[in-house]
């Protein structure tokens, strides 16, 4: 029986990835040869690159703006060291919003490099909000911020304007709301949440920004090596991003990102209702930041856990338990997750309002 | 038509690997989820990663002998510059073996840090041999080398012995020979040779020598971190560990790195000898040096290539053109590739012989 998947990343993709990369594997465009032994040189993959690339900045509204789109490895959690090496100055500074594990983590990896100034931190609420009201200082070299916050179930619902460059950690959200994304210098995302399986990055750069901070920066970390090779400095991983292209060509076939917020806003509009309706649960979150993606919430009778628990599970419900952080439950509702999937967790809260 | 590939890599990979990988994206373990969709925490995937790292070292030799396999991300060229971030002291020095552009490339990145002292190169012979002869400063922090040069050709046959640490960057020819593994105390490779598809960077540590060179490390590159988070420092590349691990467990069942090695020396010398006799033909590297892995070879009369090429297309051959720095052909015959490929090669250079 297909799972209800609600994990959190890696996470549900749609089907037809995995019928169509399942099959490229056994033979990959009628080549005699499978996806995994071609090589990355070869026609048939550089056109899968190129696609991917031109696919992403597509779907962005970011073509023909000035941006490169880059299939890298190393997880958003390397981007978190490409950052500052590429645009950090020497002896310049960053500033950075604190909204969550993976902002901590990004901020920690800049002060490696120089002065980091934090905007803002709800790192004292455990991070069940996103901080506001902050100002940005006009001498930074970029602000970071992380748009959506995977482990505490909070959003962004507005990025700040600055005149400096301002780069995003998109990785639990990208592709999955509309933005105006011409406000970001960079863009960064780990696949494995709405863009595809673990083990490529998309990164976006708006090309302009780069070459600037003066600093010498190690061949393999340099964005603008990556551009000049077309995404191909080195090997990429070559089956995470074919199978990334299949993702991206599923929701351009779907409408692209405007068809796709309708339908992630319906999906947390059914599960928020219900939190909020339904007496023996409470959101995590902040009402006004809580995450279309990843909603977290709690029993208010811990005692409930494990009638709750048998019966998700016997609902066909996976990946339901929340990051240890934050205790409780976390949906995760990425694209690929059809309503009725949320559907048949309401209907089990429900129930378990009845048995109870 | 299946084909006979050739390809340098990524490449040819056994068959029971692309039909479990295949599987696998369909239903793991009959979990009801994609290998694609599930947590890179679950106890599932937590198995195929304990599962890999122990049977890498397995087959290597070096169980119980201080050693930590980790699957990273980022190719070979990460590792390029991992290794001095990592090892090198500040203000200290690396001592390299310039046999090929891969090992171009690694000195190139050490130099970043710090002085990097060539011991011998073979540039100036287009890499068409192992230089010998060197000698290595006991004054350096580590002594790094290239086991195999995929480009040109070309392997150490002999890894030379030193009282300061020994990196070894075995991209193109890991699990393909017996070697005293205990010599080394990096090794590492990306997987797309003879350990899976693209997307995964075996790296082998001794862990003793780490924490020693007074240098802070970034997270994303400290060796100690992925070590002490068990290769999950962030989301591994879940799908090519997986398919890593298969091509691991195939090896195992084959009989090890002592079967596969015999294996390989019958490819080789089957494709060596038909080389050295056909009067169309002539080896591209020094006699002594040749790799077992990748023979490079050029015609002697290069008017002949277009009913060569002919010939071999037609035989159902893939990937066999020459890198554009050495020109001619490159075999490439790893672990995978059956003896019965080689001999099909074989065949289409005697009937070009009888052809012109």
């Amino acid at each position: 029986m297909k799972k209800h998947n609600y994990s959190a990343g890696p996470c549900i993709l749609p089907q037809e990835v995995f019928e169509k990369s399942s099959q490229a594997i056994l033979d990959f465009n009628n080549s005699g040869l499978s996806i995994l032994e071609i090589s990355h040189r070869s026609k048939d993959f550089v056109a899968v690159m190129d696609e991917a690339r031109s696919l992403a900045l597509e779907l962005l509204g970011l073509e023909g703006k000035g941006y490169q789109a880059l299939f890298l490895a190393g997880g958003a959690s390397l981007e978190f060291l490409m950052v500052p090496y590429n645009l950090m100055k020497v002896n310049g500074k960053a500033a950075y919003l604190d909204s969550g594990t993976w902002a901590s983590a990004a901020i920690k990896e800049a002060k490696f490099f120089g002065e980091t100034v934090v905007v803002a931190s709800s790192k004292d609420q455990n991070y069940n909000n996103v901080p506001k009201g902050y100002s940005i200082p006009a001498d930074a070299d970029y602000f970071h911020c992380t748009s959506n916050n995977t482990i505490f179930g909070t959003q962004m619902k507005e990025i700040p304007t600055t005149n400096i460059p301002v780069v995003c950690d998109m990785s639990s959200d990208i592709f999955s709301r509309q933005l105006d994304f011409t406000k970001f210098d960079i863009i960064y995302a780990g696949a494995q949440k709405n863009m595809g399986p673990a083990g490529t990055t998309l990164v976006v750069v708006k090309e302009e920004i780069l070459g600037k901070n003066g600093r010498e920066i190690p061949s393999i970390l340099d964005y603008a090596k990556h551009i000049k090779a077309e995404s191909m400095y080195n090997t990429p991983a070559v089956f995470p991003v074919y199978a990334s292209l299949l993702t991206l060509q599923w929701l351009k076939n779907l409408g692209g990102i405007a068809a796709v917020e309708k339908l992630n806003n319906a999906k947390a509009n059914l599960l928020y209702t219900e939190i909020d309706r339904n007496p023996l649960f409470k959101g995590a979150a902040a009402v006004e930041d809580r995450s279309v993606m990843n909603a977290t919430f709690l029993l208010n009778n811990p005692e409930h856990a494990t009638v709750f628990d048998a019966m998700w599970k016997e609902a066909g419900i996976s990946g339901l338990p929340g990051h240890r952080s934050v205790g409780g439950y976390r949906a995760s509702m990425y694209n690929a997750m059809p309503i009725e999937s949320v559907q048949v967790l309401v209907d089990v809260m429900q129930a378990l309002e009845k048995a109870v």
